[in-house]
């Protein structure tokens, strides 16, 4: 059998265990989340030791800080992932729920149910809390799921995924809710991308390269999680400590996750005043800076920033620094090298903040807040599947919502149209 | 200047427009739809000269029925085309609109605000009224909007894109809001799909061939208006006078679109009651009438229906009839045959009419209604861009919100995530 019926095999078992799960209550959906979330911490030693194995081998194979940070597992995570479960159980469940009905003058009801978008793909990489993350989302929307994760977390995503279908089918529901795709092949994620008719939607996440191959590849409708190119943007109206603690948060509390600020934006009025100590404190948390000609007058010890500095996702404690005229040298800015993903402003100014959230197209826009608060729990969405940079069905975190769709349903007493 | 650098400079036309369009107030875009509305109704004659023309050529080339019944304006048309306009000037405006606004405990304000998609192309068949349309609930939901209609209708499509756009100028907004790709070359759809970055979303409609060729070659983010093979299911409970009523419309009142009803499935309890009078009644209104083995026996009078048949959206006065045993087989063939776009029941019974609307997998899904009400304007949209059959981003008739997107606005106090 070719790669290619065993995929169309594993699609159509989901397509199987999504019709059983679709009409699944809520009660048996949560019962098994909170297996799940059990299952996961009983078995923490057996996820901690397949972690390990994936760490070293990563370590071997020369991996960088923030990749190898994002494939690390400890305590803390782990339990994480048990707890982000549960609250996904906690949740309320958008399946079922009717939306805007009304009633026409004809005596028609018209309104949008949400339904489950039947059976995804879900391609991304390192980061192995993903696998119980993905897992629980799908369930919870009434969604079968196919998982392929990065190799370097095979055996990682292997443990969890096992640990999870185990407490899926204990709780009464179908095991093929949630299969693991294990085979290490590229060629995998080409097929599956082109299982148009058997996926409903494929969630690609990982680096730019990677999801422009998926877009021009892919004849599955595609939810893309986008790279954030994230800017901070300090006016010259900034409260001086709240600028240097965003702008510092922004770029250092967890600098290889997409919503981490890449470039500071300052506004020239206000460079000499905040850049000295807050370059300092960043340069002392190990951040290397590359600044713009202005920025290096104001601190000498920055390295040149290059043009290509401005359009990196850097990942890692490296920060870009320019100061600029105004708000509208910085919207253009962030307009011609921001990736649509996270874009604050600090700033003591009404009409700035306000001509901001309005005038920046990204995903998300935030007035006198960390970027590092774009994030489906942060937002109160329970864990989230993704952060999307697309405009299409959804933008910004994505959580149960995301993952359904609506369909019109109509109850009328013999209406015909005249 | 090549065709590409030619749609590429149209591209960014509109997307300059776009802006200017995003941050105009509502009352302007409201004074330019009734503008648009105006100079149509003024310039009747021209736009039914230009149709004319439009009509002789199709009839000269053979054009069928269906596709000339889309083709063809009368005084009547044009101004419902004129009304629709009117009607969208009415409806609220959803740009700038903030939802789902919440406080998280940390004092976040987290909210959706709906903004314009940008720039979208539009590639449409024969019917000439999607040009006023499309240009319509563009405009009023902020986007920017490249027409590319039928050459069968490339008379039409000029004479109403030159009175709108004289009008939009003449409300004071720039006239690239709305552009109209004259050339009829193939090779134009092709291009337009693949430029990507340059516009938003392109929203195709057409054959099936054709849109399966458009999502096989776009890389632009497409809203797909699907095509429309819509049964009515008149079950064992109906009311027989209401499950003629019904059927009848949903076949007879305009057979050349979508929403129209191409199979009707009967429970085999109540098939010799209701279908002697309804299939008479049919054939009639010249209505070709392909049965099943059960309906000959019925109304021997009936062609023998292929396999092929209950796979065919015919758009034309063909009914497609099968006998069934109960509603598992009903919802089985149209799981089987139906194109997920509209699907009615004729029932009596609370929970079959219940089942029906959860069960059935399809953008709108009807008890006791003809499919004929599957319309934007029907459902209180105002004048619709399309009906998709997709399930992502919009499903269903797409009016002024499927336009748009959101994006997360967060109002914040200074926090950073610790």
């Amino acid at each position: 059998m070719g790669l290619r019926d065993e995929l169309i095999g594993i699609a159509q078992a989901g397509r199987e265990a999504a019709r059983k799960l679709a009409s699944a209550g809520t009660a048996i959906k949560d019962s098994a989340l909170r297996a799940m979330a059990d299952a996961i911490l009983q078995k923490q030693k057996e996820i901690q030791a397949a972690n390990d194995q994936d760490v070293s081998a990563a370590r071997k194979a020369g991996t960088t800080g923030a990749l190898l940070d994002r494939l690390t597992l400890n305590e803390k995570r782990v339990s994480e992932m048990a707890r982000d479960l549960r609250e996904i159980a906690e949740l309320p469940d958008p399946v079922g729920e009717v939306e805007h009905e009304i009633v026409r003058p004809n005596g028609l009801r018209v309104g949008r149910m949400r339904v489950p978008l039947g059976v995804i793909g879900m391609v991304y990489e390192a980061r192995p809390n993903v696998t119980a993350d993905a897992a629980g989302l799908c369930l919870k929307s009434g969604n079968a799921v196919i998982l392929r994760g990065g190799k370097e977390a095979v055996e990682s995503n292997r443990a969890i995924g096992q640990i999870i279908i185990q407490a899926i089918q204990a709780a009464g529901l179908p095991p093929a809710c949630v299969q693991v795709v294990e085979t290490t092949e590229r060629q995998v994620v080409r097929e599956l991308l082109t299982l148009e008719g058997q996926l409903d939607a494929v969630i690609p996440r990982g680096g730019r390269e990677f999801l422009n191959w998926v877009a021009s590849t892919a004849t599955v409708p595609v939810i893309r999680h986008g790279d954030g190119n994230c800017h901070v943007y300090i006016d010259a109206s900034a409260d001086l400590d709240m600028a240097e603690a965003i702008a510092f948060n922004a770029k250092v509390q967890r600098p290889g996750v997409c919503n981490a600020a890449e470039t500071l934006l300052v506004h020239a009025e206000i460079a000499p005043l905040v850049l000295p100590k807050l370059l300092a404190s960043l340069d002392e948390a190990k951040v290397e800076i590359r600044g713009c000609k202005h920025t290096r007058e104001i601190y000498p010890v920055a390295k040149k920033a290059t043009e290509e500095d401005w359009a990196t996702e850097f990942l890692d404690l490296i920060l870009a620094v320019r100061v600029v005229e105004n708000l509208d040298e910085a919207l253009a800015h962030i307009a011609r090298y921001g990736s649509g993903h996270s874009e604050a402003i600090v700033t003591s100014d009404y009409f700035r903040a306000e001509r901001f959230l309005r005038e920046v197209d990204a995903a998300s826009v935030l007035v006198n807040a960390s970027t590092r608060f774009v994030d489906g729990g942060q937002f109160g969405l329970g864990a989230e599947i993704g952060i999307s940079t697309q405009k299409l069905h959804a933008r910004g975190p994505m959580g149960l919502r995301e993952l359904t769709c609506t369909k019109f349903i109509v109850r009328g007493q013999g209406q015909i149209r005249t």
